[in-house]
């Protein structure tokens, strides 16, 4: 999504740096008009768009080996737009404050192909100042900005709760398909007809067309899962809250891991369901 | 959803009669054309539209003391529109079909609102005798027609998985919304922002405006959900088939029905994660 998020703010005239643990990323950003030497160029950013796995790498980038925020000029600002825990991101936001940084929390969500058309949604919070140093960057970047408060952690709490309604939607779409294939109904008739009624939904819609045609390359990888759905349930359990929904579509997506599917596309979590029950997916055997 | 369904077929120019456990139903639905005396009018229909609240109540409308079928033509349809088991909707077909009488097995899904638009969706299978005598029916009180094969038992599988979504798809919204309040979301602010994100569905755009408007009056109540996910859960366990997400839902229904909320609309199971968490929804205190 980073890259996506990269492409946009190139077609909006800025002047772009990547940098990705992927040099080929790097390379192909170049070739479409991206600048050289990100390492170099810190002390002149107006600002920082972190767009990476977890919060250990965001802390990694921030303030770990790459060290960008001691380098960035007074003012800039950190657009944070990973998914981390709301108390991450107060925490990161005060570090940076302390260093003279702005920071916006800012997590993301539409998928890559939004990313690329510059179409996200952008669940952000952060003071006034930071929401106008990162105005530039979300007018590129997102088609919606949810501004849901003046301090950092409501944009990630915001996000929690999209993680926890997709997740469990993921798991629910695999265990509705193969539930209907048990009783003679084949994937691409459920795919026909579900989404005409009431037990749609926008992850159904994306996800169950890869079960149909058995494609799994990730556009979203399993492995994303257990860490979102952990940020949640670490949450709740903070608050004193049970959420049975999404331990029990945690339980399934740690399974998919269990199967070594981690790095296949989410939608694969539809294999444990058929592992266990006996079934042949579309594209299996 | 019947009177919704006898009002379009009214307005489709069809000859109605219908019957309730309410008389004031029937007295309203003569108010605006239809006629009276069902009863004896059984032999001359066409069509018996059915669209009763379980298995007992069609049998029971079908064979029992109202004995619906015995008095029909040879060649009419029974058109049952109740979300019942695969296997039931096979053994009613079988009945009706010694008897002469067709039996289209058709579920529809879309709420009161289209039912009264005439804009259902309806899982249908049966014979293509059961949809030609069914297709004037069908053509007023339907979007979307979903032939699902030529025997009874597919329309009713389908619903089940339709069901099974739906039922998970309102508890993932209640368990989403109450989570977000313990992160410092408000409802509406949540209603606000997952619609335009990846985490939304059908059943959440539906339902959440009941939450933040803190109105319970059952559209659709907390009690069709125990006996709709009981036979979803029922065929799964039949086929050999978990579906924990669906058995985790299931037990909010029921820990909502255990709170004296049966009767609520089903959007009400919110309560149950809101007493869990010492939360106060819209409308209450």
């Amino acid at each position: 999504m980073g890259y996506g998020m990269a492409g946009s703010l190139l077609r909006g005239g800025h002047q772009v740096w990547g940098a990705d643990v992927n040099a080929d990323a790097v390379a192909r950003l170049q070739a479409e008009g991206a600048s050289g030497g990100l390492a170099g160029a810190l002390g002149g950013l107006d600002a920082l768009v972190v767009v990476v796995l977890n919060a250990a790498q965001v802390e990694a980038v921030l303030f770990g080996a790459a060290a960008s925020v001691a380098a960035m000029r007074k003012g800039a600002v950190v657009v944070c737009c990973v998914t981390v825990a709301p108390e991450f991101a107060r925490a990161m936001a005060a570090r940076c404050e302390q260093a003279g940084v702005l920071y916006l929390d800012a997590p993301i969500s539409g998928g890559s192909v939004k990313a690329a058309a510059g179409r996200l949604s952008v669940m952000a919070s952060g003071s006034a100042a930071a929401f106008a140093a990162a105005g530039p960057v979300l007018q590129a970047t997102a088609e919606k900005v949810f501004a849901l408060g003046d301090a950092a952690g409501m944009g990630s709490a915001m996000k929690a709760v999209n993680q926890m309604l997709a997740g469990v939607h993921i798991a629910a779409m695999a265990e509705a398909i193969t539930f209907g294939m048990t009783q003679g109904i084949a994937p691409e008739r459920f795919l026909e007809v579900i989404p005409d009624c009431a037990g749609t939904s926008w992850m159904l819609e994306n996800r169950a067309p890869h079960v149909v045609a058995g494609d799994y390359r990730a556009h979203s990888a399993v492995d994303i899962w257990p860490k979102d759905l952990g940020i949640v349930l670490d949450a709740a359990q903070a608050a004193g809250f049970d959420a049975p929904l999404t331990a029990a579509a945690l339980a399934q997506f740690k399974a998919a891991q269990a199967m070594g599917l981690g790095r296949e596309d989410d939608a694969a979590v539809a294999k444990v369901y058929a592992r266990a029950a006996g079934l042949k997916l579309p594209g299996e055997g």
